[in-house]
């Protein structure tokens, strides 16, 4: 069975980071973006427009009444959230089923949870996520300090929310992780490192 | 300033052993029990009270009116605990101003976070921990699985009430740590191995 490194991540701790460096350093393929690319391959839609509908969960249908029967209003959102949702999953395990691989979000740890992935959980305080997305993203340079906490706040609370709709689990909840990192000590690149050594012994 | 490793952990999840052996490779000093020991030289109370009254936070005393006048029943069980902790306190810092070392428990990653320690958490799930339980401890070992289960339960539930009376704070929660372990995957021994690394890097 391959192995399969999971990442999950509070925005801005350095996750994508951690799993890129990890896969350098065992030899393993990486998987972060490179999902929605082809989740829009398969089904013919934008890029954005799917990454959009996998990072909110689906609005709720309720039953409206018409006369006297009740019906349900068809909700094509949901439909299409399911076909992305299912095309997500059929790739995940496409990847797994292919080589040895470290993936980044997409509910990867719970999804595959039948591979027995290696779960990692990256987070750090605010000052420092605050001060990574600085560091890292021009989008984030015309923010104030602010917007950007309310900003880091609002992308944590999706995640959140998009976890628990697909998984029934807590996000970010240790119980679900095999590793939880507090990247505000270190750097990731130190960390990358010694992670991947004790990986290298694991299995 | 000293090195300071401190290590809280679920009952059974191995952080006494993980704390032993990253002393050992660091050559660091390491407290657990020694503590306690010291607190009872200190006090001329015995270990076993000063362990129990430790692990236990106090009951809250509350006024009772007799006749016209309020009064409060003097609560000698929370002088005690008061005093004690007082102790534990105080010994944390000299331990902590004297040279580099692993302390186990004792809510020291909170009390001695004017040093900056470095903070694991230890965990793994039940099945896990009952058969650790069931390796290392005799006292386990007529236990049926639903009273061990209910041992390692109730324990831990101590340990959350009596951290979160001292410190305010929620046990557990990896916000509050640096490094949070998942010791059902590997064995004890190879993660200290591989903290041990990391944390020779450390600053």
């Amino acid at each position: 069975m391959s192995r399969i490194i999971t990442i999950g991540r509070e925005f801005g701790s350095g996750g994508r980071e951690l799993g890129r460096r990890l896969a350098e350093e065992l030899g393993y393929a990486y998987y972060d973006q490179e999902i929605v690319t082809e989740i829009a391959q398969r089904t013919a839609l934008s890029e954005a427009y799917v990454r959009q509908i996998l990072e909110h969960k689906p609005v709720t249908a309720f039953p409206i009444r018409i006369g006297r029967t009740f019906t349900t209003v068809v909700n094509s959102q949901q439909e299409q959230w399911n076909d992305i949702f299912k095309q997500q999953y059929q790739i995940l395990r496409e990847l797994a089923d292919t080589a040895d691989c470290v993936i980044v979000g997409r509910c990867a740890d719970w999804m595959l949870r039948a591979y027995q992935p290696f779960r990692i959980f990256v987070y750090a305080d605010m000052e420092h996520r605050m001060q990574r997305c600085r560091q890292k993203g021009a989008e984030h340079e015309a923010m104030t300090d602010k917007e950007l906490r309310q900003h880091i706040q609002e992308v944590d609370k999706h995640r959140a929310s998009y976890y628990g709709y697909c998984t029934d689990q807590k996000w970010g909840d240790k119980a679900n992780y095999d590793l939880c990192i507090n990247t505000g000590l270190e750097s990731v690149k130190e960390i990358a490192h010694h992670v991947a050594q004790y990986l290298k012994a694991w299995r």
